[in-house]
């Protein structure tokens, strides 16, 4: 295991007192900026990004592009498969324009539907480098109707984070910068390593390497365990790790969902402690598969990795008019059972299911924790 | 699959724009009725419940009638068994008497003891008819002491709606009869069919027919999934769908207990999205059995088909004094574990639990998350 | 099975009226003793602790001592093992010194390190006694950082209240002695015995007995089922129960962690029926294991007994840089799953988690349920 890092290891008990020193001083970044109001126009919401410096950022994503450009394969036709079953209509979506400098936007449809390998080829080290991003230009669409703006504390960029999908028993270089202007770290719940060694809190500006082995299989949360944890989480710093096993699964089409709440504007603690989230979302954003659904063929084997990065509220997954053919908690093949209608996913939690739609149309998603789903935890497969 | 329609389908995609038009227009409706305090003395809510023009209305039930009587097999001694292991003396609760006209009323106890199968030979297809209904008349009695109404909307008249149980493989000829004043649709766990065809949502007056088949065994929920969802979950359009498995279960007393949440007095949708329930109930009512206990012999297997409509809170099933010996997540023979105390199941999720109690006496059952129990998510089993 | 009760018993359907009468009673008791304020600094509330007539209480505990004397064997190297598994290293902090007289203190080490088992050889009964207890005497310190005192009730002077250790088939001769000033009962999740029977109320000074057979292995809750039964559980009144198989498990350290929420200073109903808590915990105080770590070793086999005693909130737990090698849903290895990285465990319920550290360091645990963490469910391990 490899370690080099460019900033002092923090005092593993400190980090873990809670203390809102963070997020007031965010919020002093934020003064003046003209976007701390939580729902806006859209009008109002461009100018206010236009005010706080963003240069490219547009929602929603028309033709979008992945932020996350080293970590791309720059091949999508990739000599080794980007995933046993992935199709190649699911993979079109997939975008390798060199991503915009500066300022948070979209995550890319390449990161849910048929999510790529991050190797191009199996001699090749896995290389996984995140920036971590904070402050006013890191605002977000986390509702496209009504219009609302979200400062995001965030990894690479976009909310969720860029998926890492690896096989089993591969070990992954990991790189962290800290772009932005408080502590930031990491926490991978596929990695069995020490948090005190290699999960500690990157000084801005400062960045850490380490590298560490993913050994069994399994849909993974990995997030920002910087002080207070519920905020840097809340605020939008996490994402997924598939852990494909090293006897492939059959082939399907796959799509990633990863649910999550926003409370407020952004950085406010103390809703997030206590009171019911503004929104609930699948990838980021609250009903983005609704207008723009997800897609399937009837009769195919259908199969979605789910994280639920919370940070508080359990999943309730559901698709209307479909049962799960086959479930595994945590994304592990040993953890079977069939035919269900509803999985519970608590927060910081994974699974993997499996489905059939019997004939086209259209079937939304939701969990049915209705009142989540009522925020905007709903979105739709349009089945041919 | 046979498809009559007398009403055009919806815009699969506005249906779920959660617009509030809905419950406003249903409040107008409401408006001089003099039933819009959700807690009132049981004078007051006989007097209002006569103003709204209701003429067929008591609770506590003294003789329970069911309001489906189409749905209901005029036999009760069928030559196909009700169930596996039905007792008779649990069947005995069952009436046939015909049902009143107007309004709603309290579910039959024959929908939750040994619940029936609805059809009575095998060689007669599986009709199963339900009307929607909401309005001043739909007014239901959500817990006794203190007396409390609520302004449902509901399948059949009664909260929860009529128990659909049938057999793995066989197919149900479905017909929904909206005699409401708004939009109302179903949705069956249990089904595989497409929601945009099949889940759409019927004007007032309309009516609307399919038929599916229920290819594999469980305990699911059935509900409206017209917009907007939460509130007409909430206000009271759910029921049970129990699939026995082609291989019969062992004999045994069996019992349905479907979960809900009351919020305010019916309609009020903000309150269902963001605050603790003010009623959580088994089969409708507060705490309905605990001063009319179900009933039990000690050593014998007694079997619990668990569904929890939600619309928000998960259950953590628990019978005070006994072990689970056998739960199937789902109600599905291949998701068994065993010795259980406590039973998760999130909304709109089902389960089943067998239990035997060990001696005679007094065991009641909750939902051990205690603040929902303390609202009325209690019964009793009196154990001979 | 014996059964001998010095008081009358209770209608089992009044019991579960909910009535606030004891609250309120016991409010007044506390009337004018000057703890009444949920959150004081440590002079105040030392101070308030002398008023209340606290002749020992300290905290937190330097040298730990096991309150519930009678039930914990005087000799800690008992020729039979206290445990399959059990580390010399981890038994260590387990002492044998008497208990001071009146008043709560702070649960003992030993209660949660490689909990012992309550019977010195096999050939001897197990002899399992508890006293209830309430009033001002019984404070609690639930948060060293802020000082936070809390009322309980409690068994056996400490909350959580001794652990129960025995072996799937042994008989427990259980007497509850009731010194408090209100009614109190118990509830062994890991029994099968008649509520109306056993689970009675106990009046102030009365005391009852009766023996019970763990049938059955597993990780189960005990608690007061004493109306309101959600506030004498959320008061304190709650403990483990390890039911160890047959077949003895593989050799591990072992821990036990028993979660739980704390509302207000003590008694306040409402709070816990509709509001969030304000402190949620690990072995019934706030970041208890953060500066004092539970210690373990780089490869060995680490066990972990949950108990989620709630009352309300769903526990997600979860330890950082480590996975759940096996997992058993209730604690029976019937029920087990593996590779886990977050565990749903319901309030009522508990599992056994097993996990390998894979190298030095510390690594924190978690419920993921982020606000639930940030209130003080979190410790940690450290690991040589």
């Amino acid at each position: 295991m490899t370690i080099e890092s460019t900033t002092p290891p923090v005092d593993p008990v400190d980090r873990w007192a809670g203390k809102q020193t963070a997020p007031l001083s965010r919020r002093a970044l934020l003064r003046g900026t003209g976007i701390l109001a939580g729902s806006v126009g859209a009008g109002a919401l461009l100018a206010a990004c236009a005010q706080a410096g963003v240069t490219s950022w547009t929602f929603p994503v028309a033709s979008a592009t992945n932020p996350d450009a080293a970590a791309v394969p720059s091949d999508p036709t990739m000599s080794m498969a980007p995933a046993a079953g992935a199709s190649p209509s699911a993979m079109a979506g997939m975008a390798t324009s060199p991503a915009p400098v500066g300022g948070a936007r979209d995550p890319s449809p390449a990161d849910f539907a048929s999510p790529p390998r991050y190797h191009p080829a199996s001699s090749t080290p896995i290389a996984f480098d995140l920036t971590s991003n904070d402050g006013p230009g890191e605002t977000i669409l986390i509702s496209a109707s009504p219009a609302t703006a979200y400062r995001s504390m965030n990894f690479g960029r976009q909310v969720p984070a860029p998926t890492l999908r690896i096989t089993e028993g591969e070990t992954v270089h990991f790189t962290l910068t800290n772009q932005g202007q408080m502590p930031h770290s990491i926490d991978f719940h596929a990695a069995q390593t020490a948090w005190s060694t290699n999960y500690q809190e990157i000084a801005p500006g400062g960045s850490f390497s380490f590298a560490w082995t993913a050994n069994y299989p399994g849909v993974f949360m990995y997030h920002c365990g910087a002080a207070p944890v519920l905020m840097h989480m809340a605020d939008g710093m996490y994402g997924a790790i598939i852990v494909d096993p090293k006897v492939a699964r059959p082939a399907a089409r796959e799509y990633l969902l990863v649910q999550s709440e926003f409370y407020g504007s952004g950085g406010e603690y103390a809703k997030m402690l206590n009171n019911p989230p503004d929104f609930v979302v699948f990838n980021g954003q609250a009903n983005r598969y609704k207008a723009t659904p997800l897609i399937a063929t009837a009769g195919e084997l259908v199969r979605i990795y789910l994280v639920n990065a919370g940070p508080n509220s359990s999943s309730a997954f559901h698709v209307i008019g479909a049962l799960f053919s086959h479930v595994e908690a945590d994304g592990n093949p040993a953890n079977r059972t069939g035919m269900r209608q509803t999985i519970d996913i608590p927060p910081g939690d994974g699974a993997m299911v499996e489905l059939t739609f019997a004939e086209p149309g259209t079937y939304p998603f939701v969990t049915h924790r209705f009142c989540d789903a009522s925020k905007g935890a709903l979105g739709m497969f349009k089945v041919s």
